[in-house]
């Protein structure tokens, strides 16, 4: 099986790594002089301090032309426009995707795709590019994935069953679910913690910030209309337990100058709540502090 | 005439600077340990990075006693409890005090004190204590003062008088709104300031930041029942342009691991709310904001 990975970023490498093993594997950069650099020197792994050098095919994606048989999306969620306008002129109807974003606003893009497989993911393998070629694989977990269409299939079998001893997918029933699930433990975690600027766990070992916390969650509750409400809150505070010592994306974004992906967690949660008329103050006011960080990193 | 001046912060030095020059003024010091400083070494005085040593009295406050014309009480409002319950024990009915803290929860405990005259201040002078005997003054303003209670009527003018041309007093009608014109301009500036980290300027620059420096004013007005509302608006926009390359009193005590003033600003504010029926999410927020950061630094 050939598979196309395109996004140089953290998740990108992170599965070239692990697919590359199993898979005639290419990664599409959007830099030519990244792809230059894994091509010319490898790609570097490095898990536990423990580092390894992989050799792997590596293009810019201006030469994807979806002759892969999976071809898997790991661009943040604000590039996916973009690319995907590119997949759409370069595209047969024989490709099959597996998208990787985080949020929801991501669906309504690839509602327009005419694919002949097409699925969703949702990664909990924490990982961080600490370089061009570089990936630190910093916190294991699974990686999620649903159908969203599917005509063939045989295609995740054959692609998920090699990879289940060492880098494991489980399968759900329900994309919408899975991403939601997603959604509320991004939305609640990564705005504060880059707020406050402080690591995972003190959102619950402080008082202050857990009653926060649990205000920010309800807005949430309310707005997506979660059912089993309490299930969700469970699994938010276990994810925060979990990764106590971890700095959120959102904060390592904000320390680094990069964009964030507010607009795809927060500003989804916000566009729910005008379609369903819901007020939503703290989410507005932790949208517009990330947003107004942004402005400032922008260099104003 | 005879001052006292209770407070050897960043305020009572300032004061004790200036009046020292036309009254026998002594500062009276929480610790011992400030008062043998300023006694030994004399008061550092610091102003556009010129400075000047001066003598003055200063004594541990356990000596106050209540003999002077005139004792200015220019502790935080968070010590003034402890300070009142001492001047209680040891004062006459001849005494007069001029109180010059933030926020507006020190009435309340001012209201019980029977005293000769009792005076509000409201300082707009910046100052910061670089030391425990050095004191610089950053910021020229006036200082404004309101009657409180007044018994003995040529005690205030015979304070200001001799004081007009280098340290000047603007007498204002009306302590109550003179006390909630500093309410408004700390409520926005300080919590805001505090949480971003910027300095007051960039409140204002930034349109994220200013969007929600807009609808915290907003929050505000509607529990003071602010009546000429627009002029309220624009004199904490004129404070902010004025001081924008300031950090704001509440950003440096954060960045101090300091006790902030959260409780008579923001504290203050939602007890009103409360008392009024009135839903304050931003100002609940940034208050529980800024309390989460103060447990942080009581080191837990």
């Amino acid at each position: 099986m050939k598979i196309g990975i395109v996004g140089g970023g953290s998740i990108g490498l992170l599965f070239a790594y692990y697919l590359n093993k199993c898979f005639d594997t290419t990664i599409y950069t959007r830099t030519d002089r990244q792809a230059k650099i894994i091509g010319a020197k490898g790609l570097l792994f490095e898990k536990n301090r423990q580092q390894e050098t992989v050799q792997i095919k590596a293009e810019s994606f201006l030469n994807w032309n979806g002759e892969e048989d999976l071809t898997i999306v790991a661009v943040k969620q604000y590039h996916l426009e973009d690319v995907l306008a590119q997949i759409h002129e370069r595209m047969n109807n024989k490709v099959s995707f597996l998208f990787l974003q985080n949020g929801m606003g991501h669906l309504k893009h690839i509602n327009k795709l005419t694919a002949e497989n097409i699925y969703i993911g949702s990664v909990e393998n924490g990982a961080y590019r600490a370089g061009d070629r570089h990936v630190c694989h910093t916190g294991e977990g699974v990686n999620r994935v649903a159908v969203y269409i599917e005509k063939n299939r045989s295609l995740l079998h054959d692609f998920i069953k090699p990879l289940s001893s060492f880098f494991p997918f489980v399968m759900e029933k329900n994309c919408y679910e899975m991403l939601i699930k997603k959604l509320v433990v991004n939305a609640v975690i990564n705005p504060l913690t880059a707020i406050l600027r402080v690591p995972n766990g003190e959102l619950l070992t402080n008082p202050y910030y857990r009653e926060i916390f649990c205000a920010l969650f309800k807005e949430i509750s309310r707005i997506l209309y979660l059912e089993d409400e309490q299930a969700y809150f469970q699994h938010v505070i276990n994810v925060c337990q979990q990764t106590s010592k971890n700095r959120s994306s959102m904060l390592k974004d904000i320390e680094k100058n990069r964009k964030t992906e507010v607009d795809s967690i927060l500003g989804y949660l916000l566009e729910e709540a005008k379609n369903k008329n819901i007020y939503a103050p703290l989410i507005h006011q932790y949208f517009t502090l990330i947003k107004g960080k942004e402005y400032r990193e922008e260099g104003n």
